[in-house]
């Protein structure tokens, strides 16, 4: 995917001329990978920053540790400065500094600054930073990274629906992983085996939850405690290949479900479906969340989770959420998840997943879509 | 292990005394674990800010989205406020700046900001909350909670020794999954199978590398290349247990190594033993670094990893540095890797790491120690 980098570059300049934006700095995984092609694990080694400058022209200097040096030089970027990282008097920000004096002299600079963006430095060494270059000026890139990365190419929606096939093969043989008196955390090794098996990279998440009347949450760790007959079982995976994730869940009994469970499942899909034929290029996120919530609640909204579906790609959840305020207008490339959620009785919920891809004459499914009926094992 | 976080409270809060802190304010996985027990696969999604409040006395706050209600409800934080994230208005904000101003009025709040630190939320939110609050002041935490962490309990050690009997059950499984011809991808996702065979919750961390002299570096991912007979095959794994890393490796000649690459391992092995005896209570991080570098390279320094080892506990890596800067005193309950390097040929390297635990009469071993023979499939 290299091959399309520089035109990432151009895009994301002709935003960064809009908003007078003489370098952007990016700090974390997903950026670097998204406009230099580093793609690595080490970014589980929270001990290290790493810089990346894009100048209102031309291509992006690297500023990073000499330990990935050799891993940066294999991707498009040719501007490569080095520090031996840790360094205890100055880790990297005297030669950040320079870099951002050389590149954009007296500028604005830009740094993600909005919903779901973090900086990955320490503020001490973003606080020298700054003191270091007292005539920038630092400021929000406006959404900029958001909005470029929003809209995939061919290549990188390949690379998400190839995550999303290993996830289906995998989901195809929950038979085998699930039954009566496992351990949900042992079910939830033996679906990650699953996961990789079927040619995950490596499984970054996976959540779920088990119950007669479905589960309290989305997000916990799986307990010791063994499945029963006639739970609800849901895993909800984010795996990973070449750098991209899918995020998807099913839901199955173990033995035939509970009709208010049976109803509540039909009644997600057909949320994922009032989704689906929403999802189209001119629409809004709000749509979509519009057109779910109907079928969901018949409009009155509500429950803990947020939101009813979002972005994905280099992250596991990315903007636009489908929520009422997300004023975000599709686009043709644009990957999604729908992810409606019912509370079945006070303090338990169902939650269902699946991923697609807006095209210029609507949604396409990357996953399923799950029948309405739920399986049962 | 949460009937021990109302004494971590009680440590943090006398070293904010020292520091005449008010409040402490976290944001991050490993430090709301740490003084929360909130333990969750969810931070892979980057969307939502979690804070953590630390008063001068006192239980926590915790500050999150609703959709964390449930699971911080299980660990020993009373107090939990709550906000529907993403809130495209307000996104725990003014939740936050009020419960500081309860909590702290006026007075200062100390936040992570030293190496290996960032602030997990957006700047823009950051902004908005020292806007909200102009009468406190935020400053740094002077590396309290770094130092906190750095020395285990004995649960937390046994949750490290857990992570590293599975990791060292894997390797010992090794033969099964490397032979020539496998492209190395492949053997990653294999032996990512093993660890979860093995009872690893989840592979957080795996790297590695192949060739007849080594590896060019240690943070790449596995390519689709296959191995080759004589290669050198060496694996790093941060696999998780209860949210606590393994963090080491294993080299292996598929077939006999050369005589030269069979010297640097044995060399490497020399390092750890040296860096063991150096590692005592009362000895600082550079000593141990010293001892290593003696046996490495006569005491010349160099190399691009910019260390010879490092903590390691709920983050795959932590403070100190195994590096002549770190004058970190060596504690009873520190646990570390030594992670020895060596050039073999220009631009190829080999890397021996393990696990150790300081204890009152010097350290323990972990995992291992690898004989000085590199294993031969």
């Amino acid at each position: 995917m290299n091959d399309e980098l520089p035109a990432r570059w151009r895009r994301a300049q002709a935003l960064m001329a809009e908003r007078d934006l003489a370098a952007l700095l990016l700090t974390t995984e997903a950026d670097l990978h998204y406009l230099a092609g580093f793609h690595t694990r080490f970014w589980q080694s929270p001990t290290r920053p790493w810089f990346l400058v894009l100048p209102a022209t031309g291509a992006p200097v690297a500023v990073i540790p000499a330990i990935g040096a050799a891993l940066m030089a294999q991707g498009p970027v040719r501007d490569i400065r080095t520090w031996d990282a840790p360094d205890y008097r100055d880790d990297g920000v005297s030669l950040l500094a320079d870099a951002l004096a050389e590149i954009a002299p007296g500028g604005r600079v830009g740094l993600p600054d909005g919903q779901g963006t973090h900086l990955r430095m320490p503020l001490a060494g973003w606080a020298a930073l700054r003191d270091a270059l007292p005539g920038h000026r630092f400021t929000g890139d406006g959404g900029l990274m958001a909005r470029l990365r929003m809209v995939k190419s061919p290549a990188e929606i390949a690379a998400i629906a190839a995550a999303c096939a290993t996830g289906t093969r995998a989901f195809a043989r929950l038979g085998e992983v699930l039954r009566p008196g496992l351990p949900l955390a042992d079910a939830f090794r033996r679906f990650q085996v699953l996961c990789l098996e079927e040619g995950a990279d490596w499984v970054a998440y996976l959540a779920g939850g088990a119950g007669r009347d479905g589960y309290a949450d989305v997000i916990s760790p799986a307990g010791p405690g063994p499945l029963a007959p006639g739970d609800v079982v849901m895993l909800d995976t984010g795996l990973v290949q070449a750098g991209y994730f899918c995020d998807f869940d099913r839901n199955v009994s173990l033995g035939p479900p509970a009709p208010a469970i049976a109803a509540a499942h039909a009644r997600l899909i057909d949320a994922t479906h009032a989704g689906f034929a929403a999802a189209r290029p001119g629409a809004t996120a709000t749509d979509v969340h519009v057109a779910m919530d109907a079928v969901l609640t018949g409009g009155r909204g509500g429950g803990n989770v947020g939101r009813l579906g979002h972005g994905l790609g280099l992250e596991l959840t990315e903007p636009p959420s489908l929520h009422p305020h997300d004023i975000t207008e599709l686009r043709p490339g644009m990957v999604l998840t729908l992810e409606p959620s019912l509370e079945t009785v006070p303090g338990r919920m169902l939650v269902h997943e699946e991923n697609i891809v807006i095209g210029e004459a609507g949604a396409t499914w990357l996953t399923g879509p799950a029948p309405a009926e739920m399986a049962v094992l």
